[in-house]
């Protein structure tokens, strides 16, 4: 058995402590430091997880004794991490999105691909396990030439307004997981069409963001995606994908948090609702996630999304909002 | 299009009614004569679909204008009216049982086995087009050789106390219809074991009779076949078989009044109950009985169950009724 | 019982045979006159389901005997047939679309609106009986408000080439009856949204149409469309629907020929592939779309989609056409 | 936290291995010990989880730095290993059977019953989350009085003939574990009636054993419970359960190793075949065995079965043995 990989991690909010507690359960790695302006929070994650804490980034730029970063910390701080990571040469799993802002992300660009180290993105759909399978079994031919995607994307609850207000809006927050999912499948869209409502939420209304949008994106060969996102489901996460192709389709519904099915005078095979948490969801995907990016430090052929699929979703999530906002279709050029 | 078919029919109760239905609805059938003691049911049924009304057997027995018959009148009355037809050389469809009392369908035997004319039984299951589709899918060999059947079949409620005390029970009332199925797939059975249960009707249990019963049957080539029934049932309707062979298995769930799933706060992937009434759940393998006992009559290899499949049925239900009353098994031996 | 109504029915390709059959088979109607420029076939409809055969529209509309029409005959005839129905003032059941051109549509409009006969539309799949039972229980608000629908729609295989040539195009042949579908649900759609993709189809491509297309609808209450076409299906006739709103969610899969799930050693409840054809998966709705015709005739409150709702389909088609090929939303009102 | 449990393992062939490697995965747990008479096999699985090997069970009871055992050796060990556990006052865990004659778990009953320290049967099926969450919703009345249960276990493939030999035949090898599941939910089980077959292997019919059986469980309350078994599965490890009431009922279908519903020209909704291997099914289920066997060890309310549940499923196992063999219902009084 190899040493473990010495972590750094940046932030201890909620998504920070999903990565906390996967570093600590993997036998490859052990959490060596942990940062953030609330040293408090710091100090709390050390304790259940291992590792020192401080408020100060520079500390751990500064030590000797880690091996890889995951910065979860709030989205405006990517980009200087990701920079500071880069010149410290040491690899990084940085969440998503890696900005709000295109430009500031192509100011990092050059700099990022010509970097020895790996710097890989965090979504974590990739690695769900049920997704994973699906596009090993479309990219195996087993439906043949792939024609369409369908994704449906709701979540449970909308978020609060406080974070709404710092979001980027509902394409750069939300159906930027569906962007890289379309992705996960064809890499290279070329067209992205968006349509936005505001269905329920005055609280979104007021924000002046959606709570409902529908996009369509056309890759290069003609295939068309369809995703429809919402942010509320009144029976839980509603998380669904399908891949339609010339010979066949494959698809997976929602996954919940009981598989039995109950008979009753009023209803009949009938499941308790889906989960109400997208970690109940996905909590394997962020395990599997990490166990990845180890794989890419450890020299393998990188399975992880990097910073090119980072940049490529915010320029699709950008593109859906300039669609939405003028009734026009937006080309786009990811190869650029 | 050839002449229909006139029919006579005796019974106007619930299940003559549906017969006389399905002649009325049959381009190949017309409805010539209708007898029921209690004169007026016979009167309003031939308001309905058509032909004469009477209070005495006789007058079809009489007639020189039936070309068939069908015999849904009380359980007693079948062997009596059975005789009749085969000494007026007439085709006739008996409900099931053709009698509660095995001595009086054995004394009919010889004479409805040499009889030129058909005489069909009502096991309308057989005709449900699942059931058939699942059958000839067996029979074809699509898993192999069949080893196991597992029926459940439970009815949406009790039925009413002066239903039970002339029921014969309810190995020869309910589960003569699961009996007759499992021949469906392995018709020499050999052996019976029964085991029954007074869960919840007070009154079937006053009556002497069991609510709930198991059955287990075995074929002559080692054919397992389990039958689980109640007399209840709070989400509807259960009819489920699945046969299991060497090489996989068939299954056919419930099929109810609806396929649409609902999800709410309160549960997911959920149907509104199964039918509440067998008409709903069999209505149309009532129809296709009679079109086979037609096919039967205009000279077509019968796919109509008969004499010797009743009386296999009632034998199987005897067999039942002795291993549940003694806590043994009983060999049993259909082609003596 | 009435007099059933004497039905004449103008062409007897395809989907003319399917009205003979319906007005045949209904107790409330029967088949008086066959109309088709090939009298051939005029003749073998009369000779299988009754009625005159005749070349000539003009006998029709001369007969004293003819209670409704039935318009199957080529798209062209429709607008003409429609107007001699309306001077005749004859009530007329009208194959979708009622024009592949809006302006010849919009010249009849004011006349179908003012008579005191109906002109329905065959836009059967509202009669189909999920469909029906989904929209009812929509309405009853079983999910709230409702704020998306999903349509997945896609046909077992291309048309032949002579077909796609006279169609009109996907949106005015295929997803006409998507439109109608959305409508039936949320009538007043007032922005669309389009694009089209060749795929798979070099015959397609050349006539300079679309194999698949993906569509966004805006409802009056900001409630979202979505609406994904393929004209091919490797695994059968794919018709799907969803209803999404506040409280939940209703949903109605594939409907196939079997109800039976296999089990064997490459693949687990499994069931053969879904319809090859429309008519397996609406011939129901067929005619339960005749039974409301001759109710809404009867006089009671029509059910049958009108002109109005002709028209509607076809403006969104168009406006779909347009967007897909100019790369912008199109906004419509269906109420000018 | 507090400090793990030191465990020593009896025992490291397939099941051996299963428990050190929950032992070594749980923070509560370390493998202290590791004894087979192979002691290659000892100091490889002490090599992998931990621990010092041995060949001698003495060095086990003679160390004093041991909290806990498990005895997953050879079913003829368990009755004296768990008697030196009992004189060592040492916690255990023992695979079941505890032995495959009755009189020898006899001999054992009073010396456990009076011992101060818990010895608990490896009946893992009910820690396994889906069935635990089901007899859970059971207990708390989801489906009001319960009425009858239906099991059905079907292991993918027979087992090697040697195998067969020292197993104690079909009933106290593979339906044990479906006896404890109907006392997970019936514990008072109070008749057995079986009926045996030899449907498809050889080797088992030369081994005078059954390669499926069908068992009849009565509970005190007259509730019923079905079992049908299979040593061979075509389509996979084929465990399903469902629990009916007066209320409703409640069931769990097969859980296998794919969400994924695929859809072709051949098949649709098909998933890839069950679980090849009772590891894949359970797996979870052994780790929270040992979870459950730390909190009894704790002091918490015992989760776990005990001496008498594995003392009773035997006497179920040989009661289904007698009956299938004579024919005759056996009765039964698990708390003699």
């Amino acid at each position: 058995m190899t040493t473990p990989l010495r972590f750094g991690l940046f932030g201890t909010g909620r998504i920070g402590q999903v990565h906390a507690a996967s570093i600590s359960a993997s036998p490859r790695a052990t959490l060596q430091w942990v940062c953030d302006p609330f040293v408090d929070g710091a100090r709390s994650t050390a304790a259940n997880y291992g590792g020192r804490a401080t408020a100060e980034p520079a500390d751990l730029f500064a030590a000797d004794d880690i091996d890889a970063l995951v910065i979860a910390s709030p989205t405006p701080t990517h980009v200087d991490l990701i920079d500071r990571a880069l010149d410290a040469q040491i690899p990084a799993l940085c969440e998503k999105p890696i900005d709000l802002d295109i430009a500031r992300v192509d100011a990092l660009r050059a700099k990022a691909a010509a970097s020895t180290q790996p710097v890989v993105l965090g979504f974590n759909r990739r690695f769900d396990p049920h997704f994973a399978e699906l596009q090993r079994r479309v990219a195996e031919g087993e439906i043949g030439t792939l024609e369409q995607l369908s994704i449906i994307s709701r979540d449970p609850a909308e978020p609060p307004a406080a974070y709404v207000a710092v979001s980027g809006g509902i394409f750069r927050d939300m159906t930027i997981h569906d962007f890289d999912m379309a992705r996960f499948f064809l890499p290279d869209i070329v067209r992205v069409t968006a349509r936005g409502a505001n269905q329920f939420s005055s609280a979104i209304a007021d924000a002046g963001d959606f709570d409902a949008v529908v996009v369509t994106l056309e890759a290069a060969g003609g295939e068309l995606v369809t995703i429809a996102n919402s942010r509320h489901s009144a029976y839980g996460y509603d998380q669904r994908f399908e891949a339609f192709g010339s010979g066949g389709m494959l698809q997976i519904g929602n996954i919940g948090p009981s598989v039995i099915t109950a008979h009753t005078a009023s209803l009949v095979e009938a499941r308790v609702p889906y989960h109400s948490f997208f970690l109940e969801r996905y909590g394997d995907a962020y395990r599997l996630e990490l166990e990845a990016f180890i794989d890419t430090i450890a020299g393998e052929p990188s399975r992880s999304p990097g910073f090119e699929d980072g940049r490529a979703a915010l320029i699709l999530a950008d593109a859906a909002e300039q669609s939405a906002r003028t009734g026009r279709t937006v080309d786009v050029d990811l190869n650029l």
